[in-house]
């Protein structure tokens, strides 16, 4: 999407890749939305490095990060021996899988590329190959982004007010993002529209990831704190709520979200707004019965009791220079926390499940299963 | 309540008054949970300057202050000339009543001190029943948030996990609190229960001031952030919610509280967990005829977009003796925020109102105005 830089307006992925100088660029996103910065990771284990630290977050954004990871990987290899090319990409696959072991979207990532790569018959036909691959990886990852935008648009009509929770926008992307692609869409087909972020303590992604990619592509927007939907809901403020998904359950339709998902959706079925998953095909579990199955990360209380940001002397001017990211405590200090990181949507309460091929009601994605590459 | 310094436990009211010093002395909450000091106003001004600049806040709280302002400003008054005291006791009051302009506390508080004064002769009499009149007021108001306490009791059972939003402690009070009330008589009757704070963004009195005060009190606690009770709640762990409220419809039922709070009550119906709004007579209003009255206070965006803390190296170690807090902006610097103080929970969500008198359903307050206290 853009960003504009001293005011020069710029079309960026958040993942892309140099040949050239055989290097990842990606955007540091620990500095957002205080400082843009790209940063080029000169070889894999810099990737794998980048990756482990957070400087990429995001299913769709890791998945092409470990793609154009093993391609560098297997571009650093110098000489013609295929066995011992073999072996070093294995090194290469292994170190960035384990950059986020939890994560499913690189292993499925670097397998595809892993799988095209083998076709070649020399190591350079498969450095090629696996360049090739990565590329169309990220290509495919910003085209079913597109394509969520377009089917999502459908359902943003001019003067609407629209809700969304934490970042599920082009930053977790390589381009586009899920839940803001209906936005944008929206935005290019001239609708107009306001976009309330939830601030997602304890995080602050829809403070500040949300709220910047809002602005560099200058759709209205305001922050509102996790507290402040509800009762914007009942005074008639809020139409429509899109949000993302880290898992969607195929069989059950049930939503693994960031926490407070699902406060919002019973907050948009006591009002009757309707209340959208928009979900790229690549999170869909096809296996798992139950939302209780899903397991939920206990994050560190640290998250919960402090804030990150920058310094400000006067709460009410903000400081452009200011950039370098500080924690404070705001908590008690001799209290503790709870800090569960997701939580899970049953399919009741959630309108329709928005996808690159269509918008689905959540208990239909079963009964879809092969329309949306459900593989035995 | 007790609050324990340097290994010393004393006991201490939010508010109370310093006869031969003519002083009121005020918990600075403003360092609160980074610092506890007491601070002497020495004059009535000091003491409007207080409640201007939210070294004291909460109904209750704010109102016993102005009522020992009053005794106060009384009692600086020099020589015998009834006349020119009676017009220099009209300018304390009027000061003190435009320290807080929207509150009702200080005005009913100063109402009440000045009919009891009026009934002396002289101007040392009258200087007498002002303190006296005051001493009282404070009394009643904490006597008032025990009986809430004893009769709210009842609902926390050994074991319970209980939710509270923001903070209607004893902090909001001269002492006991509201919402934690109940908390504290269960404690003294020797139940062990476990209280979850909401951190009740964007000013985060659940994380700052009610975790402060229960860990002072020793009570069992965490803190969570406000997206969190959803999921806590469906995962079966909050048995119980017990809130404060700034203002109480009788003739409807309905709660005006702290932004957030009509989420939790949403929440906690689709769970059927008991929700209990426990508030002091003075905060009911007879007059207005519908929730959709009472006019929500947009704050400053500010609030929204950043957090007040104290700085630390270390997310994970807090430092003990850090105490200056300091503002972060948190938000994307380009982006607005909207920042309504409070929301408006209707009866049908409400379990029970818990009040000084007995515990009520929330459409009841009105056949029984004459116990709780309403003046034709």
């Amino acid at each position: 999407m853009n960003v504009t830089l001293r005011g020069q307006t710029r079309h960026y992925r958040t993942v892309a890749f140099d040949a050239k100088q055989n290097a990842v660029l990606l955007i540091e996103q620990r500095l957002l939305p205080h400082e843009f910065k790209i940063i080029p990771t000169r070889d894999f284990r810099q990737t794998a490095l980048a990756i482990k630290d957070m400087v990429v977050r995001g299913a769709g954004a890791i998945g092409a990060t470990a793609a154009y990871g093993l391609a560098q990987g297997a571009r650093e290899f110098r000489g013609s021996d295929l066995k011992k090319f073999t072996s070093h990409v294995e090194t290469v696959y292994q170190t960035l899988k384990a950059a986020r072991p939890t994560a499913v979207d690189p292993v499925n990532a670097m397998n595809g590329v892993r799988a095209i790569m083998r076709r070649g018959e020399t190591v350079e036909e498969q450095q090629s190959l696996a360049l090739a691959a990565a590329e169309e990886f990220a290509n495919e990852d910003a085209r079913h982004c597109a394509e969520i935008g377009e089917h999502g648009a459908k359902l943003i009509r001019n003067g609407m007010k629209v809700l969304t929770h934490c970042n599920a926008g082009w930053l977790a992307f390589v381009d586009v993002g899920s839940a803001t692609a209906p936005m944008y869409a929206a935005q290019a087909q001239g609708k107009k529209f306001h976009v309330f972020c939830d601030e997602t303590r304890p995080r602050s992604q829809g403070a500040t990831l949300t709220a910047w990619e809002l602005a560099q592509q200058k759709i209205s927007h305001q922050i509102i704190a996790d507290n402040a939907a509800g009762h914007l809901m009942q005074r008639g403020e809020i139409d429509l709520v899109i949000v993302g998904s880290d898992r969607t359950l195929g069989r059950t339709g049930e939503v693994a979200n960031k926490i407070g998902t699902y406060t919002k959706a019973v907050l948009a079925a006591r009002h009757k707004i309707p209340f959208y998953v928009a979900i790229p095909l690549s999170t869909i579990d096809w296996n798992l019965k139950s939302g209780f199955d899903i397991p939920i990360e206990e994050r560190h209380e640290s998250e919960v009791l402090g804030a990150w940001g920058v310094l400000q002397t006067n709460p009410s001017t903000p400081n452009p220079k200011a950039s370098r990211s500080r924690y404070i405590r705001v908590a008690n200090p001799t209290s503790g926390a709870r800090n569960p990181g997701f939580d899970v949507t049953p399919a009741e309460l959630i309108t329709g499940i928005i996808t690159p091929v269509g918008i689905f009601k959540p208990r239909e994605l079963w009964s879809r299963r092969r329309q949306l590459g459900f593989e035995k």
